[in-house]
């Protein structure tokens, strides 16, 4: 393709935007942006979504079968499954002006997921056991009323998407299945150029389950993520629901007198350690939590914060959120701020984060408004708890209980997420199917998604210098971008044409810099903001057999026989 | 693919739609219907689709650059052409739940159609005449807030389309890229198997332009557009347009006494022809319009109905509405009803229509309750009109001015459209460009429209007969239909197994029907109602080189050797 022709050429001097994906993408003429979170792919970002879609199309053919699902439903299937009044991201639509509400005044979902379409549509053919398991995957745009869409493709109110769906007749068959698609995935981040770098973290199940569910993370630096990788126990955790073990600091040995003082005021435990001069690690925090009917008490270490999801879980609670000021002061009979763990009323539950444990002269609220009391013993001032719990945030220097291994901890985007659903959305469509014995058999769901559009912002986010991008041969727009020089001169205009020619022929994608007045400067500055990861460069210097040939990555520049170039490109693209 | 595999199984039972492609592409397993005028493309469904849109952009990149912009799109660019309050199908966007819209509550539009997208866009990256002309599409998902979403794929709320937008620097420019679209359309139309029934009619140019936009009318029994073909002329019309001769019926010599006759009551020009005991061709409708600020008297022969898109043009005028009872009666006197144009007040300015020439003894409204008056003749009665125009709504029967012959009247589908919007959208985003000479241009802008969503149901519409449909073989969901019947034999398994990979290897498109325990009969009416081209048999019964073969189309039966029918499909495919 020549670069004359191509609709959307690079701005150097754009503005900034608030990404890198974005900043680059819209300079190169990649994207171009409508509204916030919302952007036209131009030409050459085109190629490289089409290029992502279809590898990830590849993949998913061999495990599951492709459908096209509507963006608009009826609102009727969402208020079966709860989630229309529910879920924070949803659109819906209804005619822009008095002249279309007249025609139609019906209004209808935008569809921010799928579960609610295909559930009923694998319903509809799924009739006994020898119709499952059933795989069913779309790649489609999805909407989603995001209210701060940043960060170029990584957040959009729009945005592309390949999501998968799978039914079982069985846990069993789901969780056997569920490794297929990890499979499929690794070889979809592989492809793409991310393999080296993309993980299964495990999360959060969301409300539908106890287990994990897993997102593919990115390694990188911008990312929204922090991932905490017990590298001796090969897994990752995103920090959502991280098991965390804190570092006892040495303790003093002796037990002091235990005191109450007087903090007048002195709420939060960094200005209280200043107040106290003591190290923040020997404070504190008691907060109290309204857990469905009752009211639990929580302590942790004050350099912790609560992680609700591991607080619900030991609860076992549905409902979980802050007690109200009132509802402390009548338990506690102080102000908010000076609530402690010693001298609580029986009735109340406390649940200990284990990072309480083996501390000695701690501090904790006094239970009195204004008051704190320092020098307080497990033993001797209460009793020692008898169990203690993980129920906070995991954070750096953390260590994981099985192993004893402190954390690596890194950032990383999340480009991939499996979900089981077991039999949530089949439960609230009544599928079910006749079993081999005749009885009637619950189905078992997975999901599975992949952010197509997003992989595009998270590649320019990890392969970038400030040159510009460097894209991975496989997502590349083109193959090699072909700068031509002095092409006032017809000599070299006719041998970028004949080496034009000659890498089409063999099957290699060509960005043909054919502009005559442009610069020399221009157009390699043009070549690597573009970011084709390799470049050949013919002038009037050209001479013989060889050309110069530069490798976007590495910015090294060779003298090569064409052969050796159309092989080297080859071998990268194919391996 | 093996028919166990696929997702989406016919279903010959399944309730009647209200049309022919609703009901073939749902019990044949193609489409599944969520809500009216909005579907899943099942897997069959998608193939197709899928082979409709990559011939349309292998035939679009020929002539263009593909994009792909979003569905999303402020406000402000709908209000500055004007259509954000005008345009009757146009959709919003918003939060679907209280939770969603305390987060944002914006609204968005979703885009009916790209102009307001498309023109800044071209206008960013266009600043001379060396970037013109310029032609941007993309194939992507609409929304149209239609109040009666039916007819299947031919009308929804959502389908999917190719758009193309073109920029020029003048009008010849404009013209001359118009006709390599018509080109590059009609050989869409023939490699999607519509080519031989297709034909290019003037249509209305909407309120752009007095030109004519164009329209692929795909000729077909149950189209909704009826179309008026000339064939000397070698021109189709779309009624909305066609210009129309009445032919006039033979007419009395003498001339009869003017008489006054008392119909209370009598409104309606066959109710009434009955009650005069005449001729409706020789009663006169007239009718009043308030057109701008003017209102004028229109007349026309009893059987023909006002086209009003003709009347406007004549007019020169913006706005066109019937003009109210009370309007009426100040101006004639008399109920609406009784109108007629003899006894009009001098000021009125009458349009006569040419169905009116040449008639004797015809009827006309008294401008009198009641009242209507019969053999009424120009030149004696009231003066003969200057001048006499087309004004009516064209019907069977009707002549050709130009080459005086009786039109050819047939129903016929839009498959497309091609429409010269001029300067209508560049002046409302102010793009400009910088003219060869340094001065500044207005650029021109043509669109240019495909469903292919709705191809698909123009084809099945088309292609069918009572057992089923019967697919082009370019967009067949695949080439070959193989029914295996004895398959609990496992050497005729083995030997349908083998010809499924001879088939493959031939770069055929294989659905192999291997289910063991449904009947040959059964079979035989999937494969028909599914309605791949060519259907091939293999039994217990077939021996030796030879294998049954039936053509769906003609339902003709041989008995062929494999390479003669491998030869056959290609010959077909490629041809």
């Amino acid at each position: 393709m020549k670069y004359s022709l191509l609709f959307g050429k690079t701005n150097r001097t754009a503005k900034e935007f608030d990404s890198i994906n974005a900043t680059l993408l819209q300079k190169a003429g990649y994207i171009d942006q409508v509204m916030a979170g919302v952007y036209t792919f131009l030409p050459l970002g085109l190629r490289v979504l089409s290029k992502i879609e279809n590898i990830v199309r590849d993949e998913m053919n061999k495990i599951a079968s492709e459908v096209l699902m509507p963006s608009l439903s009826p609102r009727d299937v969402w208020a079966k499954t709860g989630r229309l009044e529910k879920m924070d991201v949803m659109m819906q639509t209804q005619g822009a002006n008095p002249a279309s509400l007249a025609k139609n005044d019906s209004n209808y979902i935008l569809n921010a997921t799928h579960e609610e379409i295909v559930t009923p549509l694998a319903s509809k053919f799924t009739y006994s056991y020898k119709q499952l398991p059933l795989a069913l995957y779309q790649i489609q745009t999805k909407f989603r009323n995001e209210p701060r869409a940043k960060s170029g493709l990584l957040r959009c109110r729009e945005f592309r998407m390949k999501d998968l769906y799978s039914f079982h007749k069985s846990p069993e068959d789901l969780k056997q299945y569920y490794e297929v698609v990890k499979a499929a995935y690794n070889q979809v981040f592989k492809r793409v150029g991310l393999g080296k770098d993309t993980f299964i973290a495990l999360a959060s199940g969301g409300d539908f389950t106890d287990d994990y569910s897993h997102e593919f993370q990115t390694k990188c630096e911008s990312g929204e993520d922090l991932i905490f990788h017990a590298s001796k126990a090969q897994l990752h955790f995103n920090r959502e629901i991280a098991p965390s073990q804190a570092i006892l600091p040495e303790q003093e040995s002796e037990q002091r007198e235990k005191q109450e003082v007087l903090g007048e005021g002195i709420i939060g435990v960094e200005d209280l350690a200043k107040f106290l001069n003591i190290d923040v690690r020997k404070t504190t925090k008691t907060l109290f939590y309204q857990a469905d009917d009752q009211v639990v008490a929580v302590a942790l270490r004050g350099d912790y914060e609560v992680n609700e999801l591991k607080l619900k879980k030991i609860l076992k609670s549905k409902k979980l959120e802050l007690a109200t000021a009132e509802a402390i002061k009548n338990l506690t009979g102080a102000e908010v701020g000076y609530a402690g763990i010693l001298n609580l009323p029986d009735v109340i539950k406390v649940i200990f984060d284990d990072s309480l444990k083996g501390r000695t002269n701690f501090e904790t609220g006094a239970n009195k408004t204004n008051y704190h009391i320092i020098n307080v013993n497990f033993g001797r001032d209460l009793a020692e708890p008898q169990e203690f719990h993980d129920i906070k945030l995991a954070k750096e220097g953390d260590i994981y209980y099985e192993t004893g291994e402190v954390y690596e901890v890194y950032k990383a985007s999340e480009v991939g997420n499996i979900f089981p659903l077991y039999t949530k959305f089949s439960d609230d469509f009544n599928f079910h199917f006749t079993k081999e014995d005749g009885s009637e058999g619950q189905v078992f769901m997975g999901c599975y998604g992949i952010g197509t559009s997003r992989i595009m912002g998270v590649v320019v986010e990890k392969f970038h210098d400030e040159k510009g991008i460097i894209w991975p041969i496989n997502i590349s727009p083109f193959h090699v971008h072909l700068i031509g020089l002095n092409l006032d001169d017809p000599v070299v205009f006719k041998k970028c044409e004949d080496v034009h020619s000659r890498l089409k022929q063999e099957g290699l994608e060509v960005l043909f810099d054919d502009r005559v007045d442009v610069k020399a400067g221009s157009k390699f500055n043009d070549a690597e903001l573009i970011g084709i990861p390799n470049i050949l460069i013919i002038s009037a210097k050209t001479s013989g057999e060889e050309y110069e040939f530069k490798t976007r990555n590495d910015g090294q520049s060779r003298h090569l026989r064409l052969d050796e170039i159309i092989g080297e490109i080859k071998s990268d693209l194919y391996s």
